[in-house]
């Protein structure tokens, strides 16, 4: 498609479109490793989130260990981009998968994470088929109920099963509790966290005893991070959405906001009034298609008053919801709006336009948007 | 990415991925071609459903006038994929945009809708700099209150500015009406689209008042075609999730199924069961990213009992909901979801894995996904 010229204005891009603030992104990173620094656990921010290698080298240099990926494609993307060390969070079940997974680990050193012992054998046989050494954490279901194991002496004995496994390494725990990552409310947060760590403490035990080293528990994402520290055994963080900071974790913040508040919106989708023909509302150029609803509706930024609400899947419509408030935009003007989930509003697209200063610095693809498998 | 060879069954496929079975594809491509052809009605399918001109062009070699898209990337793709008659149906605004469209104006037919005097002249500005001629739909509100002129004489007015624009051609009216397409229930449906008719009727007396001759009216969808026919004044439909049919318009048939029980279910995300770890669920490689939500939840192919539920980007799980039913299935089982929603779930995908007898067709393009400019 065509692409604007680095220099060019906010004002003059064609729209829909991914737009994103790189001093806002800086600022985010690098707020994000000084707190990672502090607490002495190592980040490694969850590639899912951007999906761009041009963001996870820059978190790379802010001093994270590595990346988190979900898929195996978006892995292939991370490393063909020159990140070298690699968590595949989810279980890799499948021939075609499994000999793409083990194919990567003869160029960078790939991590992933197991809660069944015929999938380990499966993993074990792809490793030492492409003759590498794959590492591999024990799943360990903190309360989510979606993936991982809810008994910590069967997490144990699976862990046993990989240490013995041929072409597999066993390298700890993957602790990671998603469904709390957006509880309501810090002090409500803090004790959803709270229990999560205490059942973790229990699987810690059950590895303890079964003599197993757990060099690495993986977990914590943006959500939990504060609550989730070394002390409670977490040696890395998975965090990923504070690279951008998306509405829906900024409004599930709870009383004071804690950490939230450091952070900054750093991307928008830049939507153009299409139509004014309705009597009290107006029309954008942006609706499914361009914003997920996953997380909510979006807030339209710098328009006190209006609201967004979805109206097709390339139309959203702008309402009036205040007494007072911005006058209604005219045909043509550029509205900002931040999405409720960044993760997957960034996956409809395939560029970011990178802006400083409100000007273009350059056109960067979503290179592993759409890498579901 | 990594793509199977023609031949490869079903069950081979690495997962999450989009199947589509050409047979019934084609069978649906030829029902409504006939339903159309009977009504004496023209059919433009909506491109936006599939974003592909492999199918664009199945749909005019069995009939069709030609496509709809709602987005100038859209059309880019079909003109150069060999589609020759295109109405963008969406107000086009913007420099960018309308350089584009005038553009694709040299090399195919190329009609619009506009709903703002404004915006009428930048589009006739757009064509006389290109030199060339764009056909003009007057959009009309038949109640959705999205775009569109509610008030039939405004609308006459607008038709008259159009047909004196140097560069503008009058083509006559949209008269599309979204949000009764999935109206629950036949008889309400109808009652719906008898409303939009009656409204359609007085834009039609006001445009023949103006003496402005409608050579195109163009509306009605998957969802409304049976009760918005030529004696109703329109001249061609616009429908699209015929091709595949997804749970949504299926969900919404009302009690007899009316002409939905013609059209068959041709599309569907195939997952893998990649956890069984949980003591009653199971859960699948396809989530957010893979499947969209807007429509609804997808439903579960061929394992009687059991219903879908999202559980993240990357993740969903099966339940067993009922009494009796299928076994659980095992791990690395493929699933069939049926998707809520094809057009956005098709979104997601950038490619579509064509079958015919249980086998590989090809891997197919889906060339427009994205295309949101």
């Amino acid at each position: 498609m065509l692409q604007p010229l680095p220099g060019t204005e906010i004002a003059d891009f064609d729209t829909p479109v991914l737009v994103v603030d790189i001093d806002a992104v800086q600022r985010n990173i690098e707020k994000m490793a000084a707190i990672a620094r502090q607490a002495g656990v190592a980040l490694r921010p969850h590639a899912k989130t951007h999906k761009s290698p041009i963001f996870a080298r820059r978190q790379v240099v802010a001093g994270a260990v590595g990346v988190c990926c979900q898929k195996v494609g978006e892995a292939e993307v991370m490393a063909a981009g020159g990140v070298t060390d690699i968590l595949v969070t989810n279980e890799i079940i499948g021939r075609v998968k499994l000999a793409r997974l083990a194919g990567l680990a003869r160029i960078v050193q790939i991590r992933t994470v197991a809660d069944d012992a015929e999938a380990v054998a499966w993993l074990g046989k792809a490793a030492r088929s492409a003759g590498v050494t794959i590492g591999v954490l024990v799943d360990c279901d903190l309360g989510h109920a979606r993936t991982g194991l809810a008994d910590p002496r069967a997490a144990a004995e699976l862990g046993k099963t990989i240490a013995l496994t041929d072409g597999l390494r066993f390298d700890g725990l993957q602790a990671y509790h998603g469904s709390i990552q957006h509880t309501e409310g810090w002090q409500a947060r803090k004790a959803a966290a709270d229990a999560a760590n205490a059942r973790l403490q229990g699987f810690r035990s059950a590895f303890a005893e079964a003599r197993l080293a757990c060099a690495i528990v993986s977990g914590a994402g943006t959500g939990t991070f504060a609550f989730q520290p070394a002390a409670a055994g977490y040696t890395e963080w998975q965090c990923g959405s504070y690279l951008f900071m998306d509405k829906e974790y900024r409004d599930a913040k709870g009383e004071d906001g804690g950490p939230y508040r450091v952070f900054e919106h750093a991307l928008t989708v830049l939507a153009s009034v299409v139509s004014v023909a309705g009597a009290e509302h107006c029309v954008v150029d942006a609706g499914y298609k361009s914003m997920s609803v996953d997380g909510g509706d979006p807030e339209v930024q710098g328009l006190p008053g209006w609201t967004f609400g979805f109206a097709g899947d390339e139309h959203g419509r702008l309402r009036h919801t205040a007494k007072d408030g911005a006058a209604r935009p005219k045909l043509g003007d550029k509205v900002h709006l931040v999405p409720g989930h960044g993760d997957t509003t960034i996956n409809l697209h395939d560029d970011y336009y990178v802006v400083s200063g409100g000007r273009l610095v350059g056109v960067w693809p979503v290179a592993a948007r759409g890498r579901v498998r």
